[in-house]
This record gives C-alpha cells, sequence and structure tokens, in this order.
C-alpha cells in the first residue's frame, strides 16, 4: 500500500470565534475528519467496522497551538499511526499551512475499539481478524518507511 | 399543567465567530435545546420517546435574526407549541435579550415522529397513545391559555 | 463570468448526532460554505469584503429536510443567486446525494450588508461599487441563464 | 474570595454524534465554559479583560476520556487554577456526573496572553496590573485552601 496523502482542508466561517481565528475545538474535529481519511485511504474503513458492530472511541487526545488558522485559510493535516496491537490505537498530527509550510498545531490521540452492543472493549485479533491484520501490516509500512 | 418557563442560556465563547456575534446557525441549536426543556417540562421526556424507540427528527425550519446575541450574554428561550396531531408537532420560538427585552431572534420549526428501526413515519396516537394524549392535552392547555 | 461548480462535501463523524444522522443545524453551516465558495468562484472573495470593512449578516434562513445525511456521505451543494440589489442578497441552495441524485435538503438566506464598525446597514452601490457591479452581473448572468 | 462552585450543565441532543455519545471534542467547549464561569466567579471577567484589548488563547489542551456523557445526563465541570504567572495561566478539568458522583473526565489547558491588535504575547504584571493582582491572589487563595 502506499502512504496516505495528507488530508487537505479549508477553515470554514462559522468554525472561527470572536478572536477572529479557528475556535481551538475545531482542530480536535479536523484530527478526527484526517484520521478517519487516512484510514480510508488504507482500506481500513470506519463504516466497515461499524458495519461490524465495532466502534472506536477516543480515550486521550492532547493539542499544541502554534500559529493561528485563519478563515478560508487552506491547511493539510498529516497523520502519522503510532502505535496498533489490536486494543489500542495511536495517532499523531500535523497540521502545516499550506500557504508557507509552516507547523500551526500538533496533536495526538489514542482508541480503543468497543463492540457497539455491549460497549465492552474487545480486541481486534479476536473479533475482527481482517481489520486486525491490515492495521498490523499498515504500521509495518509506516515504520519501515521511517527507517 | 403549568406552563413551561421559558429557557435561560448565556451565549458561550465558542459559539461566536469572527464578526464577534452568535453565528447564526447556533440558534437551530437554542431552539432544539428549548423545545426539549419545554417537552421534559411537560412532562414529554425526549429520553422516554426514544427509549420507545421512536424519534421526532426536525422536518422543517425557519429562523429571523433581528438583534446579534453576543458572548455571555443571557437571553431566554420563549417556546410556542403551535401543533400536534401525533403525525406531526409544530413550535414557535422568541429568543428575548434578558438586559432589555428585546426580540433577537424568531423562528419555526416542525417536526414528525418516525420508527427508530425502520425509519418510517408513524401516528403517535397507535403507537404511543400514552405520549400523544399527554401532547393533545398539553396543545389544548395553552389554546385555552391563549383565548 | 462561467457558472460556479456545485460545492462539493461530505458529511463528518462530528456532525452526526445520536439518531445517527447529520444534525439539521449542520445543513445550515454547509450553506455557508457553499454560499462563501460560489462567491468566491464568481470573483466575489468574502475576505475582501471584510478587509473593506464590510460584514455580510444573515438576515433571515428556512430549510426544508427531506432525506438524511448519513456519515461519508458525498453530496452536492447547488446554489442559487436570487436576489442582489446593493442592499440585500438572497441566495437558494439543494442539497443532493452524489449516489442517487436523490435531494436531501433545500433552503433558502437572506443577507443585508452592514459596516463593521458602526454596525449600521450600508448599500454595496454607495459604500462598495466595484463589488457592487460584480454581484449585478453575475446576477443578470444567472437570470439570462435561466431563460 | 470564596471558592467557585463547580459550574453545571447538561449534554445537549446536539453534542451527542452516532455513537450515542457526546462527541469528544465537545468536552473541550465544555472546558472553556467552566474556565471563563470560574473566572467570573473569582471577579476575572473575561469580558473586561477583552474591553481592555487582551485575548487569552490556548497554548495547549489535553484531555483524558473514562465514561462517556450522554444525552441530558447532568454534569458538574470541576476546574482548578493551576498556574499563573502573568504570561501564562494553566488550569486542570474534572467532569463529573451527577448521578454517582463518577469522573466522566479529565484534562488540562494552558494559556497566554496577546495584545488583540499585536497579537503579540504580553505580561499581564505590566499590561494590565489589576487584573494580575487578582490573578495572583486568587493563585495563592487556591494554593492555601489545597494545604
Amino acid at each position: 500500500m502506499t502512504t496516505p496523502k495528507p488530508y487537505e482542508r479549508r477553515a470554514y466561517y462559522y468554525e472561527t470565534d470572536k478572536m477572529g481565528i479557528v475556535h481551538h475545538s475545531n482542530y480536535i474535529r479536523w484530527f478526527e475528519e484526517a484520521r478517519l481519511d487516512y484510514m480510508k485511504q488504507a482500506g481500513l474503513l470506519y463504516t466497515d467496522m461499524e458495519a461490524d458492530g465495532i466502534l472506536m472511541p477516543v480515550v486521550s487526545v492532547s493539542c499544541r497551538y502554534r500559529t493561528p488558522v485563519l478563515f478560508d485559510e487552506k491547511v493539510f493535516v498529516k497523520v502519522s499511526f503510532d502505535l496498533f496491537n489490536g486494543v489500542r490505537a495511536g495517532y499523531s498530527y500535523e497540521i502545516v499551512k499550506a500557504s508557507d509550510g509552516s507547523t500551526a498545531v500538533t496533536g495526538k490521540s489514542e482508541h480503543c475499539f468497543i463492540d457497539e452492543k455491549t460497549r465492552k472493549p474487545l480486541n481486534l485479533k479476536k473479533r475482527y481478524r481482517e481489520f486486525y491484520d491490515k492495521g498490523v501490516s499498515l504500521l509495518e509500512g509506516v515504520n519501515a518507511e521511517r527507517k
């Protein structure tokens, strides 16, 4: 599989606040958009996972704000796949301004997998082997490229 | 049943946009907050309805903006129950500034009832008689007060 | 000028609510995205207008919901420029599903123009002639095509 | 000054996502609501600060999700004032369910102060002494209580 492309996005008017910049909570949403797009590009569709009765809630998130993004500014959200073991998945993010390549925001998120009905944590290795294998293979590819 | 009290609310910082005022889409959300609060005060809990497998989606909404609401301003959302026949329900809203009683926003919404599973429209009179009777009785009370 | 292209969009996960569909308030936001994109394609940049100290707040909005949009569904937002006289501007919208061309949502919005500092209404014909001329010419083009 | 009371809140319908729980980005917004309320109770009004041309953007935020909050659930957001030196301010948060006192979400945020016009960082000690003194005194009170 080829490396997923960075996710492209412009800031919407309603995402700004009275400070005149994108409200800090919205970058967390952009992380989600970029993460799901990354997974989709890698052939790991969240809609498939949901259809199989599995959800991937967020366990933790962190975000560091460097330069504010303005209305209609174009950015790329670069996603790194950092961790995957069937029980947990971890991503990190860098939001980069298209105009000059400067870093606007960085962040991380960690996720678990739960059964939609019982809401109990599960191990994809046991419950959804196909998805697990794809995830492991994606992570191996990512790690190989890093070297 | 006594008439439900107006719903009280302050504008949050993240609800403003770079124009320095509450973004127009958020008043639609305040309508929802006020509508569900109104129903709750009238003993018609949306959580009960959902537990019974019934959803109440919005069929149409309209909104007229007169004076913008600013960050941290306190408003009252007055709800009127205009229409209910088991198949449709209609509400109108007036958002009033606590400071001077002036009208900031007015609007209307119309709703139907659907089965959570089939997603098909239903008649509360047949499917959820208890809720239907309460709704009819609430509307009668409202209409009696108007005279 | 050629007719602006429909605005393309996918539904984000965080735009859904517990009914499993896009929350009705978000379509109002999509209207805004599509409207600003339409204006941009027509050479009427909102960022230019703001830089000139002019804002274009929403006076009224209405929305009719026909078929819900689901997570990750692709839609086109078609914008019509209905009214422009330097004091008011009017748009109508149709959100169409990419999968089958069916109409999901329709709506309308009306806007005025105000001075950023005084917050008083203004006439673009007097205050921002270049923008006014472009707007009139755009509307004429749209009307000519309709015949 | 007496210790500010925890901020009370119910989860709105539109804050849920198709997972049936409050979307994780919204807790970041609740932190903001609670932080501004805490400051207000302590006599440090953000509206005053803004009127003086000073903004308090977020430098970093982190959030850990333990138990999801459901539609209409009542929570308390407990704010701790951890750090203040005129250049930086730090808060931590605990969102607690009113029903059983269990912890739903915890988090932290760090802030700086900037000039609204130049957008450059500033030291409240030099620029807004009154606010600085109040902040220092609040932090001392908080620290004294902790012992």
